[in-house]
C-alpha cells in the first residue's frame, strides 16, 4: 500500500467547515486505498492573533515562550481535523511535532530539522490510522525544549515526512490549481504547468512565486521528495515538482515562468574605496544580520576616483537592520553614503533550458526595451535571469515577457477567491 | 528558601493586563526571597470556547483529541505568564503537564495523578528560575498521551506539585478574600474565616462552596499539604487550609460556616419493597451510572403496606441518566414510582466543634421553625448538617442560620466583582 502525505495550510482549516471539507478529502485518499500522513497549519490567522498577544504583554518575548505558545495553534487544527475524521467512521492520530519525532536544533523561531524518527506516526499507520501531524513544529533533543521551524514550516513539516517515511508523493494543498507560468492574478493568460524540475522550482520560489516555501524546496530537492502542488478547492490534477533526473527533457521549454516580485527593496553603497576585498567586508557585515541577499551588481570603478558603487537587493524586511549595521561600520569601510529604495520590482525569467539556449537574455531585454521598460539591475543565473525595474511597471513587465516567449495560453486561468497560505 | 506553589484561575489571567498584573504579584514572591512554582488555568472562558469548536466538528468528539485540544489552552496562558515575568528581569520557565512530570492513567477528560515526577521544575528551581505549569493537564505513562484531570483540575495540578515539592505552602488565588462562614453574596455579615481544617473545607466543598475544588481538598487532607486561599484582587491575609492536627483547636468555633447549594436534585424511589438488602440493590444501580450521591433518607416502612420510600440528593446534571438507570430495573426492584424533584436546596452547618457539642442540629432545626423554614430531609456526619428545603427560601434560610449561630460578623464583608472561577 502506497504512502502518501498531504498538507494542508491555514487557509484551507479556517473554520470548523473547512475542517470537515478537509477531512473528507483525507478519507477520499484513504478510501483509494492509500496509507495517508497529514500535515497541518493553525487555522486561518491564529498564528498572527497568537503573536499579537505576546506583543500586548511585551515587546520582546522571549523566543523559548513565544516557541511554547505558537506551537498551539497547530495542535488545535490538528485536534479538530482528527475528532472529523473520527467522527467519518475512519482512524485517526494527532501527534505533536515531538510526538512524530520531528527533531530540530534549539534555534527558537528558526529551527533546523536535524533529524525525523515517525515511529508513532509509523504506528498509528501501522494501526491502520491516519496520522495528523502538526506543521512548522518540532523538538530539540538538546534543550528538551519545543521549538518552530519560521514562516512557511509546515511544507518543511510536510517534505521532511515525505523523506522519512519514503512517501510514494508529498501534496501540497492551496488555493491555486498549482504552479503557473506567471501569478495567474498578473497576468490572465497564465499557463499552468503540469511538471517542473525541484530546482526550477527553487529559482520560481527564490523570485518571489509565492506557492511553496523555498526551504521546503530546497529539502524535497536534497532528498528526492517528489511534491504535488494542487488545489484544496478542486480534483484536478496540479504540477509535479519532480527531481531533474526524472522531468521528462523532451518537454522541457526553453523558459518554465515568469515571476515578478515587489518585497525586495535595493540598497546602494555609493563611493566604496575600489580596493581589493572591499566588497567581502561589505558583505561580511550584511552576512552577520542574516538577512538574504539576492541580486549583487557592482558598477566599473571610475578610474577618476578610485571609488565605485555596489547595490544589492534585500527583503524590504531586512532593510532597516543592513542600513544600521552599514552605518556603524562607514568609518572603517570609507563609503560616501547609503541610499535606500524600496520602490524595485524584480522580474525573473526561469528554465533549465537556458543553459543550452543562447539568446535568452538578448530576448528579454528586447521585450523590455520595446515595452519601454527601464532595466536598473542585471543577474543572470544558470537558468535564472532576474532584472530590476521600478515597481508600478513591473506586472505590465511580467505580461509582456510572458507574450514574449510564447507561455501565454489559449484560454484565461481560473483565479479563486483564496487568500492564500 | 522556601518554596511556596501559587496557583491562579482562569479570571485572574483573563487577558494580557490581568496577567501582567499576575506576574507582578508572582515576582513579588519572588523577592521576597521565596522558590516560586505557579500552576496556571486557561484563559478567561478558552477552555469553553475550544469545547463550542470542537463541538462544531463534531457532536462527540474523540476524548483523546478533546485533551489534545483542550491542552492547548494552559500552554498559551503559561507561556504569556513566563514571558511578562521575563520582560521584568526575572528568569522564567513555563513547562507543559508532561514536562512537569504529572504521569496520570489514560482517562482521557478525567484523568487521575498517579506520580509526580516535577525534575525540570526542580532544575529551573535549581537556575533561579520561576517555573510556570500548565494546570489541568497530564501525560499518561501508558499510552503516551496528553490528558486532562477535568474541571477544576488546575488546583489539583496545585497540590499535587505543592506536596511533590515540599512545598511550605500551595497558594490558590481567587477573586474572593478567602473562605467565608456563608456566601458573602447572599450573607452580607458573613466572616471570613482566617484558618479551617481540610476536613472542614472538604464538608464545605462537599456542601457546595464553590471557592476550593473538592478533589484539591482530598488530595492536600491525604498529603498534609497546607493551602492558603487568597484574593489575586488584594495583598489581605485569605484563610489557611491546614491539616487537623495543625489546627489551633483553642480557637475552634462550634460551627465553621453555613453553606447553601442550589445545584442538587432530589429523587424518591416510592413504594419500594421492604425487604432486606432492597436499599443496595438501588444504590449499586446508581453507583454503575457513576452518578454522585450526597443525602439519602429512608422513610420507616409502613406496617400496613411492607412499602417504603427511599429519597436521595444528586446533582441536577446526573438526574436524566440515574432516573434512566432506575426505570430500567424497575421490575427486578419492584419500586411503584419515581419522583423528580429540581427545585430544592441544601442547607449545610459544617463545624469540627459538632463532635463534642451537644443540641447543634437543636439549635439548627429551632432556628429554621422560628424562621417558618420547612425540612424536607436531614442527614448529619460527624462534622455536617444538612437539611434539604425549597430552593425559593434557601438563601433566607442561609441567613437565619449564619445568624443562629452567632457567625455574623461586625461589619459587611467585601464581595469583588470577579466572575468566580
Amino acid at each position: 500500500m502506497s504512502l502518501i502525505v498531504q498538507k494542508f495550510g491555514g487557509s484551507s482549516v479556517a473554520d470548523a467547515e473547512s475542517i470537515k471539507r478537509v477531512a473528507k478529502r483525507i478519507v477520499e485518499t484513504r478510501k483509494a486505498g492509500h496509507d495517508v500522513v497529514v500535515a497541518v497549519s493553525a487555522m486561518g490567522d491564529t498564528t498572527d492573533e497568537l503573536i499579537d498577544l505576546a506583543l500586548e504583554v511585551t515587546p520582546q518575548p522571549d523566543p523559548r515562550e513565544m516557541d511554547m505558545l505558537l506551537t498551539t495553534g497547530e495542535r488545535i487544527s490538528m485536534a479538530l481535523l482528527a475528532m472529523a475524521i473520527k467522527s467519518m467512521g475512519h482512524e485517526a492520530r494527532s501527534f505533536t511535532g515531538s510526538q512524530a519525532g520531528m527533531i530540530t536544533d534549539a534555534r527558537h523561531g528558526a529551527a533546523r530539522i536535524v533529524d525525523v524518527t515517525p515511529v508513532r506516526v509509523r504506528e498509528a499507520l501501522d494501526d491502520g490510522a491516519i496520522a495528523i501531524v502538526a506543521g512548522f513544529q518540532g523538538f530539540s533533543r538538546d534543550s528538551k525544549d519545543i521549538t518552530t521551524l519560521g514562516r512557511g514550516g509546515s511544507d518543511t513539516t510536510a517534505v521532511a515526512l515525505a523523506s522519512a517515511l519514503k512517501a510514494e508523493v508529498c501534496e501540497i494543498y492551496t488555493d491555486v490549481d498549482g504552479v503557473f507560468s506567471a501569478d495567474p492574478r498578473v497576468v490572465k493568460r497564465a499557463r499552468k504547468l503540469d511538471q517542473v524540475s525541484t530546482e526550477e522550482m527553487l529559482e520560481l520560489a527564490a523570485a518571489g512565486a509565492k506557492v511553496l516555501h523555498i526551504r521546503a524546496v530546497e529539502f524535497a530537492r536534497r532528498h528526492n521528495v517528489t511534491l504535488h502542488v494542487r488545489s484544496s478547492f478542486s480534483h484536478l490534477p496540479g504540477t509535479l515538482v519532480v527531481p531533474p533526473s526524472e522531468k521528462d527533457t523532451m518537454e522541457e521549454p526553453i523558459i518554465t515562468g515568469v515571476a515578478g516580485d515587489l518585497t525586495d527593496a535595493k540598497i546602494t553603497v555609493v563611493g566604496v574605496p575600489d580596493t581589493p576585498g572591499m566588497a567581502a567586508d561589505i558583505f561580511t557585515i550584511v552576512a552577520k544580520t542574516g538577512a538574504n541577499i539576492d541580486m549583487i551588481v557592482q558598477n566599473v570603478s571610475l578610474a577618476a576616483t578610485g571609488r565605485t558603487d555596489i547595490s544589492f537587493t534585500l527583503p524590504k524586511s531586512d532593510g532597516d537592520k543592513v542600513l544600521t549595521a552599514l552605518r556603524a561600520e562607514q568609518p572603517t569601510i570609507g563609503f560616501q553614503s547609503l541610499q535606500y529604495d524600496d520602490q524595485i520590482g524584480k522580474l525573473s525569467v526561469v528554465g533549465g533550458g537556458m543553459r543550452t539556449s543562447a539568446g535568452v537574455s538578448a530576448a528579454l531585454f528586447t521585450a523590455l526595451k520595446e515595452a519601454g521598460i527601464n532595466m536598473e539591475m542585471i543577474s543572470t543565473s544558470e537558468i535564472r535571469i532576474s532584472v530590476v525595474t521600478r515597481a508600478d511597471v513591473l506586472n505590465h513587465a511580467v505580461q509582456v515577457v510572458h507574450t514574449a516567449f510564447g507561455l501565454d495560453a489559449d484560454d484565461e486561468a481560473v483565479v479563486y477567491a483564496g487568500t492564500g497560505r
